[in-house]
């Protein structure tokens, strides 16, 4: 089974960067369309599979989709489509949908491709850290080259055409993963969110689009794809994110010389809760994990790497736990499940 | 001084005894008045004065108050006052009165008067566990020695006059301290409390009248005080409590039987919030240490005694913690302190 490939370990993007600890990972992806082809809301199912086996086809001439791996929707149980949600590979619009759409990805999951969501071609690329140049020639990359052996839809006044007009024009969205536990202790994270709307940016969850911010992870993107250049969205995302790193550092800063005590509580009770709970909800488990993340970026934790925090979190969530003893299981098993398993891989660490 | 002799260690009441592990305590209390002197609100500070010392000389003459503690609530300090109020030997109500107003306790605890409350006399009985005849023998002791010494205000119809109608009659009121952890996590507690209700039993918190039923700990009393017979408040009391403690042992086996990783996660959450806080609420730590007595009791946490628990529980509020360190603290430092003497005080417990 390709996903169980997959799950062995976490894609490249969460595991090999760490700079301030503040930025998770960059991701850009854009949103095209083929010309001569209905949309795929509204193209029939012939079409729509023919679409997927042109593109296949296609991208087997594209050097920089190498070994990619092509997982028809039709054929992928929901465990499965619930560990590519939990990986960034799949929306949930595209988890739901079965024959004639499709997810292609590398083997390093940095880049990823879903057909027939709700464009023919969403690409998608996802590298760890804050990096808005890389990111985007990674993903310029495997644009440029498809459009020289398919022809998008595209218009000279609009730019890029979209099956919604929110995704018009450069059809670019760039997004990065961010950890602001030192704004949420210094209660300040709800001015800084507004801050962030009134700039147009969008700000949602861990795992996208109607997801709660918990775990103190935020991923903001852009709201505006037209009339405006690819570098100007990009330029602009640097300057937001580096913006916001500065305000999380300070925020750590005053944390640790006004509120010293407040700190060393919250990570002690997260790391009391992790070692010695009998349950854990996902959520709680990725909540007491931004705590300990803090306390290793702090100081305070000490055994700990943030690659296996990253690590706990990505093989703690449903699909990933209940794939990895190959059954379902109900709610309260997973919860025991993930309790002795965060135990586990929390053995050795320690608070100074 | 006198209220730093008695913190050493928990009254008599509150460390001798074990039996199931449900009631911690019995308590009976007399309400009397003395004839011919104007009940305390009514009577001027001279005459409650001369009402103090009066008694005072009596007391010395009772076998059963032997090298009492008089204390004057004049001369008592607030924190001193807290102390007392902790230890359930003085009320809110005398906790707030100054000068003709008394505490008059055994070194061991077990009997304590309080002088000019609400009535001229308050006579309290405390013993380990559940035992209404032990503890009604013991006030009753003092009571009728004290009958042989003074005057009481009697009336032939309605017995014992009281300053509230609702202590007319026998002036007692019993009541057991219950912990009652098994109800609660067999959320049957409410169904329980009801029934109590209506059987026109009263039930209160911890500290009594108005607190918050905080870790587990009820206090279950007796409403009426008139046209019933001692005998029969005492004997409806135990019945009452059995009845309490087998729907408690009932709810502790089910748990064991149907919920037993939520038991262990319970105790196992408790255990390691009370190791690693950096801050604890004085409800907070009693709730916590209420899971650890469960557990002690259903063999899940070793090295730990019951008596350590309750001299936990005592030493960490308020007035008992300011009292160690002989200085006023501000609520984060008292948190603080809490958490660190609670650690220290668990070290060497486990968990099996």
């Amino acid at each position: 089974m390709i996903v169980g490939d997959l799950i062995k370990s976490p894609g490249s993007w969460l595991s090999m960067k760490h700079d301030t600890g503040v930025v998770i990972s960059s991701r850009a992806r854009l949103a095209r369309n083929l010309r001569n082809s209905a949309f795929p809301g509204w193209a029939g199912e012939d079409e729509r599979i023919r679409i997927c086996e042109n593109l296949r086809a296609v991208f087997e001439k594209i050097p920089a989709l190498k070994d990619f791996i092509f997982m028809d929707m039709a054929g992928i149980e929901p465990m499965d489509k619930d560990i590519l949600r939990e990986r960034h590979l799949i929306s949930n619009e595209l988890s739901e949908k079965g024959t004639g759409s499709a997810l292609v990805t590398t083997r390093d999951e940095r880049v990823a491709i879903m057909i027939n969501e709700e464009d023919h071609l969403r690409l998608q690329a996802m590298i760890p850290g804050m990096d808005m140049t890389g990111v985007w020639k990674q993903i310029d990359d495997v644009d440029s080259e498809l459009e020289e052996l398919v022809e998008y839809a595209f218009s000279p006044e609009l730019g890029y055409l979209t099956a919604c007009p929110s995704n018009l024009g450069t059809g670019l969205r760039v997004s990065v993963m961010m950890h602001l536990p030192g704004l949420r202790l210094m209660e300040e994270i709800e001015l800084v969110m507004k801050g962030l709307a009134r700039i147009d940016m969008e700000v949602r969850g861990l795992f996208g689009e109607g997801t709660e911010a918990f775990g103190n992870m935020f991923q903001v993107s852009n709201r505006t794809t037209l009339g405006e250049s690819e570098e100007t969205i990009l330029n602009r995302m640097t300057d937001v994110v580096n913006d916001l790193v500065t305000h999380e550092m300070n925020a750590r800063a005053r944390l640790m010389e006004q509120r010293k005590l407040q700190v060393l509580d919250h990570t002690g009770r997260a790391y009391g809760i992790l070692m010695h709970a009998g349950v854990l909800t996902s959520v709680e488990a990725v909540d007491l994990m931004s705590a300990l993340r803090l306390g290793v970026e702090l100081g305070i934790v000490e055994n700990l790497s943030v690659s296996r925090i990253n690590e706990i979190i990505l093989l703690t969530q449903p699909g990933h736990l209940q794939k990895m003893i190959k059954k379902n299981l109900g709610p309260l098993e997973r919860d025991k499940m993930r309790a002795d398993l965060v135990r586990d891989k929390l053995q050795g660490i320690s608070l100074v």
